[in-house]
């Protein structure tokens, strides 16, 4: 009989393909399968001599595989998940595990656990962190799903993932859609950290006219504390780059158009949904959109007034090191609001998520990776229902000392004209976070008044309707 | 045989009622009809001498009409109006029209509209905005659905609107779910002018301790300029209003804890689909979420360090001056940003709207209304195609002249440590919209570094890649 493969791949892009050359490169013997013959060519062209069998129809692939088998899909998000869902169901059986590792929208992994298990088949959504290197050397990985069924791919997934301080970037996350929608609040805290940066770097250069050079020392310089990450690397290593055709800096001849993929916008669609507050990673996909309309801008600019920008008589070093105060402060907000909505998630749909094992995670592998991920865990060692991370000791140390800086460099943009959504979504969402008394009593009051939606009172329970006029 | 009806209503809850009563008495004759008896009960009871029958049966109801029949359908939102539709269908001919006033999302007004149609039943899915109140003396009116099916119900619908300078605030919106739609993004545009007036008084009430009898005066007197409007001025009258148990102005003794009912969040979730930047609204819903977390607010306000609050030494006329300033600037922001939506919605369902039209209707009626409708109207008179509301030569003025106020302002609210999130989206906004560079050029650098997403160039056309590292 012929030996079978100990996990199969379908779909060889970019992705999929490192992922299987990670994995066989781990001792696992593969078998590869992908629609059009090509990538499955080229794959195995690029293979020789490797531990890695490959496959030209799905019937086959299938059949090379011990069971249970396992499944890895790497195909693209949405319809063509569902069409290859439906050519494998009826060559799999009960026991075997599908794992999708695309970027899948959350509530799609739920119907598809759901659907699959009535077949007593294996659903596991896992969200895969990294990028084309990550995959090839180690990601970060979330998986959601049936626990039983991670238990009999933890090894591998384990095996493929990055290592901090010896422990792997993967863990169970919980069941059904619970992996992906991690992923897709990663991606959101992403969105916010880029945005954060972004709003840095043109303060520093539209304030004190800083130029590439200048402005790779302060992030290098910024690497080696406490906003230590991968982000913040490689702005720094960004600019270094010369343009080859110009030799300006390469950065300084990018257009200012940012695109996205649309998991930002589905990380602010689910916090409206859950009615959790996320200002500052929805500032940054609204900021994006902002940024794609470069025609309707650069037509504004000569319409639009707005104060002069050389205005700025400060120490230099001084708002440097403010800028840097004011963009900690800023991220610890974002990811404050970020992992509220994720324990907001975790008692909607029940998935039991432990918020500081998912810091844990995201300390390697992916896009987010940074020192300030221990701090996390931390808070929520000492207290793992925390309700928010600014009520951490540590992270209400930093933002009491930092704030009077945040507060500073927003003063500065909004007197010189420049914009600064997320520091500004970071601020308000800080002070409002910390008011005992907010403006909500005259809304309610409002709301009364036009439509008999009642209020409460400060001193005494239940709902209370006033004949206004 | 005997005299049919004119029109039918279907749900006598308050807004069923009050509509039907409104139709009724512009001399039409009006069946109504309400799943539970009891509400047809006290209807006719109160209908004593009125054109107004009542029935016990759908089947009976649907018989009293005359053909074409024309129902109104005001049911609860959701399951409850598809669940009276699937009642009805078998009931109704071709060329009958059915008309849903409920607060629907306009996404099932699409579904319903196009299922209907394939019966040759017309579909017109409506929003009716001014409240309990507004049903019965004048709503705005904004019908989406057939044209044909509108013009053999305008009439009914222009006579029961509320009239401004003897115009009929109602005006056939476009096809399917354009009349939701429009109502959805009045709603949102209602969160945003209620946040930014909620701002307005804090900033009031805690930098220069304006008390409810001052504030009153405040608020009346910008109801008398540019301002002008119906939440301007129910705001000036609130702070008038006593509380019986203690004696005290009544908003002291509201809870600052916002309710919302889901439309605020549908306009931003839609503009996250569309790509169309909605901060400010946004903001807003985010703000009423906040406001909810009453008891984590006040235990934070315990730990989380700000400012003292006392340090205002401006002169405090200038100050009230710079607030009316900050709020019309940061609400033509925001109208910017809700009619920017409504053109690209317009783009993507291809429903042609005229938007100079619905800001005519908005003025009379509705939560919204306000003398500045006008001018929006005028803006679209002068530039049909006009992309942007800030680009016009009216509002251009405005904000050119009352930019500084609203930087003065929010500089103020940051360095006393009071949130102010929506007049800071509405200034970043801004400062964003009529920038020629943003700094999306280093997060395209990013992307391409990390996930070889691509970028264009300022220098020529094209997509292009950098081997980074």
């Amino acid at each position: 009989m012929m030996v079978k493969q100990q996990i199969g791949v379908i779909g060889l892009a970019v992705m999929g393909k490192n992922l299987a050359f990670n994995i066989e490169s781990k001792g696992y013997s593969v078998a590869v399968y992908n629609r059009s013959s090509d990538k499955t060519d080229s794959i195995l062209k690029e293979a020789n001599g490797r531990n890695l069998k490959g496959f030209y129809t799905l019937d086959e692939f299938v059949s090379s595989l011990e069971a249970p088998r396992k499944i890895l899909l790497m195909v693209k998000a949405g319809l063509p998940t569902d069409e290859t869902l439906a050519q494998l169901k009826p060559l799999l059986e009960k026991g075997d595990i599908v794992i999708d590792g695309g970027n899948t929208f959350f509530q799609d992994t739920r119907r598809r656990n759901k659907d699959l298990n009535e077949l007593d088949i294996h659903f596991i959504g896992t969200g895969v962190s990294g990028g084309e290197e990550g995959a090839l050397t180690g990601p970060s990985i979330m998986p959601g799903g049936q626990k039983a069924a991670y238990d009999l791919v933890a090894p591998i997934l384990k095996d493929i993932s990055a290592k901090v301080d010896g422990e792997p970037c993967c863990t169970y996350i919980g069941p059904d859609g619970a992996g992906h929608y991690v992923k897709m609040v990663h991606n959101g805290i992403e969105y916010g950290d880029m945005q954060l940066i972004a709003e840095a770097y043109f303060l520093l250069k539209n304030v004190l006219g800083l130029q590439a050079e200048e402005l790779h020392e302060v992030f290098a310089d910024w690497n080696k504390g406490e906003l230590d990450s991968y982000l913040i690397e490689i702005t720094a290593d960004i600019f270094t780059k010369k343009d080859e055709q110009t030799g300006r800096p390469l950065v300084d001849m990018i257009l200012d158009k940012a695109g996205q993929k649309g998991t930002g916008k589905w990380t602010s669609q689910s916090a409206l949904d859950l009615g959790v507050p996320l200002p500052l990673i929805t500032e940054s996909v609204f900021a994006r959109f902002l940024s794609s309309l470069k025609k309707e801008r650069v037509h504004a600019s000569q319409l639009l007034k707005g104060p002069n920008m050389d205005g700025f008589e400060g120490d230099r070093q001084i708002f440097i090191e403010a800028v840097r105060k004011a963009l900690y402060m800023s991220k610890i907000c974002s990811y404050a609001q970020g992992f509220a909505q994720m324990k907001a998630a975790s008692d909607e749909y029940g998935w039991d998520l432990r918020l500081g094992d998912i810091a844990m995670i995201f300390r390697g592998g992916c896009i987010i990776r940074a020192q300030f991920l221990q701090k996390i865990k931390e808070a929520f060692d000492r207290d793992a229902n925390l309700a928010n991370l600014l009520l951490d000791p540590y992270f209400k140390e930093i933002v009491g000392n930092y704030q009077a800086a945040l507060r500073e460099v927003i003063a500065t943009a909004v007197k010189l004209g420049i914009a600064v959504p997320a520091f500004s979504a970071a601020l308000a969402y800080y002070d409002s976070y910390r008011a005992e008394f907010l403006p909500a009593n005259l809304i309610q009051a409002q709301r009364d008044y036009f439509g008999a939606h009642t209020y409460e009172r400060v001193d005494q329970e239940g709902h209370f309707h006033t004949k206004w006029f």
